[in-house]
């Protein structure tokens, strides 16, 4: 079966089963990437208080860690929350926001993927600076080119034990030996806050329905970039962009994804 | 006068007063509660720092608590803020936010919940968890429908002396002896995060200009439920639903309301 | 050369640079806020630990600083952030988000001013209280109408040694001796949450790449005023008008702006 057939059918599933997706995530983030999972089929929760992360990780189906807005206090949730997760077998996924800009940035991060997350998701920026190769980066958006980082990915997987994934013009997706690469997308969506954050909870919620991680992400990025690129058409700008998105998401339907779903 | 009529006054007074709305309310739901009082003629504040809820409280003529994103500062400044909206005989509207998912929220609610709200909000799964009858629940959405917590939230209501609303496909809203219900709304609106939240801001302002606390919950409900019918009319998806909602809500005259409002 | 044409080309030279930046502000307006700046062509981030503020300050062209929903951890971050800015010679912009509405606002927004900011914009109410010369306000909205705080913020302004721009139907602009004023935007916009934050990122944004903090403020305001304008032509409601807004801030052109901006 091919990809895109395959990646319709994670999205049905998904759809049928609605998993419920625990995010600590950042506060940029919270309102779209709740719409996002919710326009998908999710059932999104956010909890980040040390008094019940673990607790809503035994019920959630997979779990969401983003240091965009960190501080001390939500980072010990996260680990509290990660170590959860992998303690009852259930996919987690990192998005290191900003690695690179700063020193506690880069730290914090690379301190939660050395706790064996399921997948690691970042831009080019974070994902060399979680690698140790880091240029300077400038803020949370790349300096670097999704290609330019492909390799340091697919070292960085290898070492983590894990899946990484490489957002940018094409998404690079490798568990340290295959690789995968998504062609979807449109570059209007980087002119939209948290797409990127939206992107990881998709991740994860494509990891709830898919057992096999690499294949999930790449589905989760291809059905987010089919969806922003179906949006773009009908957009004038980053604003309706955003609106056309959540309703592309929801509306997709199988010709849809069978047809533009582009993972090589 | 009918319900409707009644609805479209409150409705009217509302905005010609646009009463000071305080909100101690979450993260994913802050932006949409804001804007959907706004676009409904009341003017919200979003203030939780234990250094000024009671003095914002003193100026504020209602007071929405919602334990959505809890953590024990906000929690801490949550009570501080009904004891004293309940010392100066101000409403305040509670909403309990995923009550039986995790004990820290059910026993936050609780507590909150004996501190004498003058509503509280919730869906079935947060109704029965708050009154210790709880099935389990999945996160923050309920598994429940709203007619399974009808007589439990008589129940509920008659003990904490207040007035309970169930919301789902049907509202009931009840103090413990009358019960109304309210018709409107749409099944679209569940796929957009924090419309609920939303709701219990919008009948705290109710509450600002209604002294029956049962007349104005099921007035902010229809109200809400109306401007999401009018919504779903013109919207290709959730994101489209959001933003004619808030339109809806802004533009809703005396026909419409008195003609659309189902509360029985 | 006049005032429109110089709008142009900062705007310009804006979309040319992207800078980035760095915003520590309420809850409410993170999302908005990031979609503005990054609708207009700058590069936003939001970090707000004491860990990472004044490293960030480093990396940033600006800094952004709303008091929107304060707490202490947050002021503290505020205070090292700006006394930073300050070391490093880079304009940063105060938001006195409810200043007068509790004295623990009034308090901090005061400290703050204290510490040399490149710019202060407030609405009326907020530059009064900020000033001294508080009347009431009600929450986080305007009471006084702009014109009302003029001679106030001349005043405010040669006494702080910075700019400070009252915003409302007309916005002015004054460093204590020179004053602009601003005659766009639209009053749909007043029922749109946190723009008035993201008028203050973008202040920001347009110091980056204008020296004169009076000039770059009046831009700013000007920016924003016609980008509402020219949303409000299409929109049905705030819903409506905030996507729109979005949508023409990213599509402002050369005649555009230089027919629209009404600077005086």
């Amino acid at each position: 079966m091919d990809y895109a057939t395959e990646t319709w059918q994670a999205l049905a599933r998904l759809r049928e089963t609605a998993p419920l997706v625990q995010n600590i995530t950042n506060y940029v983030a919270m309102d779209v990437a709740a719409n996002t999972l919710l326009a998908l089929g999710a059932s999104p929760a956010m909890a980040h208080a040390v008094e019940e992360v673990e607790e809503f990780v035994g019920i959630a189906q997979a779990l969401a860690l983003n240091i965009g807005t960190l501080s001390p206090a939500w980072v010990q949730a996260m680990q509290l929350a990660a170590a959860r997760a992998l303690q009852l077998g259930k996919p987690w996924v990192l998005d290191p926001v900003g690695a690179g800009a700063t020193q506690y940035r880069t730290r914090t991060a690379a301190a939660l993927a050395r706790q064996r997350p399921t997948v690691v998701r970042g831009n080019a920026s974070e994902i060399l600076a979680l690698a140790g190769t880091g240029a300077a980066t400038k803020g949370v958006d790349s300096t670097a080119a999704s290609d330019d980082a492909r390799e340091v990915a697919r070292r960085l997987a290898a070492e983590l034990g894990c899946v990484v994934a490489v957002t940018g013009a094409v998404d690079y997706v490798t568990d340290g030996r295959v690789e995968r690469s998504v062609a979807n997308g449109h570059p209007l969506m980087t002119r939209v806050t948290a797409l990127g954050c939206s992107a990881t909870a998709m991740v994860a919620a494509f990891c709830a329905v898919e057992d096999d991680a690499l294949v999930a992400t790449a589905q989760a990025l291809a059905v987010l970039g089919l969806a922003g690129e179906l949006a773009a058409r009908q957009a004038a700008g980053p604003g309706s962009l955003r609106l056309h998105l959540l309703d592309a998401l929801y509306r997709l339907d199988e010709a849809t994804v069978t047809a533009g779903v582009r993972i090589g």
